[in-house]
């Protein structure tokens, strides 16, 4: 391939809309474009590399079991409303009225589309297990898109889905998926982590997230430096704690102080003079019908995904301020649980907790020396906060550390919440009509990318693995004009390409100065460059981009040790 | 691969749903199922034969010089207002508000994106020629959606676009383009038609279409039989007659006749007993603000194509009932040249007529014996019908044909209609601006899959070419639990899958009847039957899908027959 006809329009400035490293060095080196707000198109070097990713991915999945197949963008939202999904995506989902003023939805994934479809084509235990995946485009109406192809409104996804006849059997899909993941991301170069994970919008029993730390990741994770434990700290559980909780604000009885106008937590301590792990805040919830107060230490987080398992719901919603107050009496910021008539469930944080400071369920009021267990129950206590770098490893005690991640896959025991619905049975061996177990799989294509770059670059540009690279070589003769260089750069790229390596001829008329610096920030591992003074003496220059290592070859022997360099990788 | 992991869910009736011979054999052979109106999922089967197509024109196109990139489907409609195209395509392009209340499209073809894209980066003479395609789904809102993924909603594309400093350069890339479509057309097995075609909502100045003949067609072609010239009906050019038209309705003076309800064209020769070739037709056209008058002989059929290209327009439509009044004094249906105060134009065909009968403009009134050029003007005679198998061709003046056939790809001449709206231009070497100069070339992939078995059929099922099939070949133990027939089964696939043929083990335990007619129906090419008497014997049956050649192998050799077999197609 030449430059001249590869179109990469790179850019020697950061683009202003980039925040994120990868976004900015995908626009410079000219693999993405944007076209309009969460959509961008791959120009030829960028989408190089993506179908290298999908090319990995496609040949895991097949060696693992699974069967390729391709679903239509376009679904019927009647689908989304069996299996009740239809309101709990809500706007994320783009609908539109075709011509006929029939409403189409364009699908943010398909568990409801294959499921319909194995309703109607499974029929035995003989049909089973299935593992099916496409990779194919996704829609979300993201409310900010962000990142470049980190998080944007059209994206290429792989998704995957198992069905088997018990949970057993699902076990073992799930782990050949699991698996296969992992060498995916292995051969992709990632270092990745593999967390347990909360099943959230795709319900289920059991999930994994796949996670790549990096700054710009929007989710968070605890690794264990002892045992090496990683979790999402949206799941990651907290041990209960023992002993008691001392009280800087200790005083001698229950005692109701005026706190005017003082409502957060940050407020209530600062105009009491107490640590801010000596309130418990009380937050009142609405899921349904029901209305629950949940208590937890003031310095810790409400974990929403702990709170909805434990009350086994699929939303729930903090209260209006009119709902808290036909709740508790008082206003919102004054919350506390005495007196309080609904169900009340506490974080086991509380449960150590004395001389706390509370809502007063009162305008401008809270109520101090309050101890959980003696001036008020709690209906139950559970693990209900995110985890922080205060706590401890759940497995071993030992330190976590915290970290941002991008996630690159997730995978998740689905159960029968799809098929159920979507009466996805099969006849057992004794004729009777069971519910098929299903798993879900799913990898974002585009995030492997902006999380390779993200973990592989320095201030020249991108720095591709050779797996990866959109070319395995690039070769720059430093003067075209000059026809002895030229016509050696001609005779290496042809035998190289002769060869079936991938080779890039940098045939513009630029300087050389441009030519070396375009070819640092699209990051091609190996660069060839042709030199007046080193090819009089027989020589030409090779560079390894990520180690910017230069040496000389003879003539003669470089397309052998091209060759040699790529195959060591 | 295994049969029962493979999902191949084949049917034993035709699809009620389904017209077409390729619809209904997609559907029985497990290829596809419809998800909604116009969007099919693509069956594991299915989708190995998409994207074998895909593969083909991903090497000729690259090897023609062509880069892949990949465009969003989501689209700005602003850009198609720039173009004057959002109006024109209507409710065929899907759009929808996102939740910030912006209008977006989903893209029916790219033009307009990839200009765009060009317009930012291209700036010099240097930078081009540049030859761009994607192989990506296209999104349109039928009104009909027809003969399963022959006009469907979501379809995947291959859309190519060339960009050039000067119509001489862009004939250059035109034809690259063209040669790449005869050869990958040729190497899918396609009996493909090249042929002029019209530009229609395209535009620009020539235009090529690539036509599958098929009862299924679309679109219209004449084929000559004397010269092989072919061509589009739309775009067939037709001679200027010679002599005069013997009229049986002869007169011998301008009449006035009575036609009390008569309108059309058929009714009004029944009714004074003459020939529809004696009529006048005259049909009134609004463009924009002008309203033209078109006169055809009775017999003869407008061609919209042509009237808009002598107009020089992009859209004509035939005047209401109100306008008909308006222009011509008297109701629909009753409409002459006489009198009339429009632009006239009139049909080459009309010239030569003789005592013609026409309409009076005037309620339940007719006129006959009417000589155009003496009893009426005419501002512009052209070739505004469409040609007939009455017609000769018009390059040798043989006879010609006319047959249905679909279209499978369609190549443009665009100019400059695109490029100057966009302001896509570039510095010449004088660095004075000028308009890129622009083709684009589009390939239906889902159609090649369609057109190829509406070629390749019988009664049992579909007939693939090697080269398409979605596997080589098919193993058929008679009997799975018998384990000197399984094992042996086994051995040969491990064997032929080793060597790299794409081998289907047929795993199931169904009757060796339902498995036969199931690999016919399918239609790989080569089927591996493995039965208990000709094993004893040590032989193996290999049986030719397209011929039905059956022969007795021995089993120590099947594997280099198989390859020798596949090898030479």
């Amino acid at each position: 391939m030449r430059w001249s006809r590869a179109f990469i329009p790179t850019l020697k400035e950061d683009p202003q809309e980039a925040e994120a490293i990868s976004h900015k060095l995908m626009v410079r080196a000219g693999l993405i474009r944007r076209l309009t707000a969460g959509a961008y198109t791959y120009l030829p070097m960028g989408y190089k590399v993506l179908r290298k990713a999908k090319e990995i991915i496609r040949q895991e999945m097949n060696s693992s079991g699974a069967t390729e197949l391709l679903m239509p963008a376009l679904q019927p939202p009647e689908l989304w409303k069996k299996t009740g999904r239809y309101d709990v995506i809500g706007d994320v989902m783009i609908k539109f009225k075709d011509r006929h003023g029939k409403e189409i939805a364009l699908g943010p994934t398909h568990e409801e589309v294959i499921t319909n479809i194995i309703s109607k084509e499974v029929r035995s235990y003989k049909d089973l297990p299935l593992i099916l995946y496409q990779i194919q485009n996704k829609f979300r109406d993201e409310l900010r898109p962000r990142f470049g192809v980190v998080r944007s409104c059209e994206f290429t996804m792989k998704d995957a889905y198992s069905f088997d006849v018990d949970a057993e059997a699902m076990e073992k899909s799930y782990k050949a998926m699991y698996d296969a993941y992992c060498r995916i991301f292995e051969r992709c170069g990632l270092p990745y982590i593999a967390v347990e994970a909360d099943s959230g919008l795709m319900g289920g029993t059991g999930s994994h997230e796949f996670m790549v730390p990096s700054e710009i990741g929007e989710d968070q994770i605890i690794i264990c430096s002892a045992c090496g434990y990683a979790a999402s700290t949206e799941v990651a559980a907290i041990g209960e704690p023992e002993g008691t909780l001392e009280n800087s604000a200790k005083t001698d009885k229950m005692e109701e102080v005026n706190t005017p106008g003082v409502r957060t937590v940050e407020e209530v301590s600062d105009f009491l003079k107490a640590k801010k792990k000596d309130l418990i805040k009380t937050l009142i919830y609405v899921t349904g019908d029901e209305v629950v107060a949940v208590l937890l230490r003031g310095d810790h987080e409400a974990n929403e995904a702990k709170i909805k398992n434990h009350l086994k719901v699929d939303a729930i919603e903090l209260a209006t301020e009119d709902k808290v107050k036909e709740t508790t009496g008082g206003p919102m910021g004054f919350s506390g649980p005495i007196g309080l008539k609904v169900r009340i469930i506490a974080d086991n944080a509380v449960k150590v907790m004395t001389y706390a400071i509370v809502g007063a369920n009162k305008q401008d009021t809270h109520l101090r020396n309050i101890d959980p267990g003696k001036d008020f129950s709690v209906n139950e206590w559970a693990d209900l906060r995110t985890i922080s770098e205060c706590d401890v490893c759940p497995k071993c005690g030992g330190n976590i550390e915290i970290k941002q991640a991008i996630e690159i896959g997730h995978t998740f025991k689905l159960g029968t919440k799809y098929t159920k619905p979507l009466n996805a049975t099969f006849l057992d061996e004794k004729g009777k009509e069971q519910d098929i177990v299903m798993g879900c799989y799913g990898i974002g294509v585009n995030r492997i990318l902006a999380s390779l770059i993200e973990n592989s670059y320095d201030e020249n540009g991108i720095i591709w693995p050779v797996s990866f690279s959109p070319c395995d070589v690039v070769i720059v003769p430093v003067k075209k004009s000059d026809k002895e260089l030229w016509s050696e750069a001609v005779r290496i790229y042809k035998e190289l390409t002769r060869d079936g390596v991938d080779v890039l001829l940098d045939d513009r008329e630029k300087s050389p100065g441009v030519k070396f610096k375009d070819a640092d920030l699209v990051g091609f591992p190996v660069q060839i460059v042709i030199g007046k003074k080193s090819l009089a003496e027989g020589k030409i220059e090779v560079k390894i981009r990520a180690t910017g290592e230069k040496q000389l070859i003879d003539k003669n022997d470089v397309v052998d040790h091209i060759k040699k360099t790529i195959n060591n990788g």
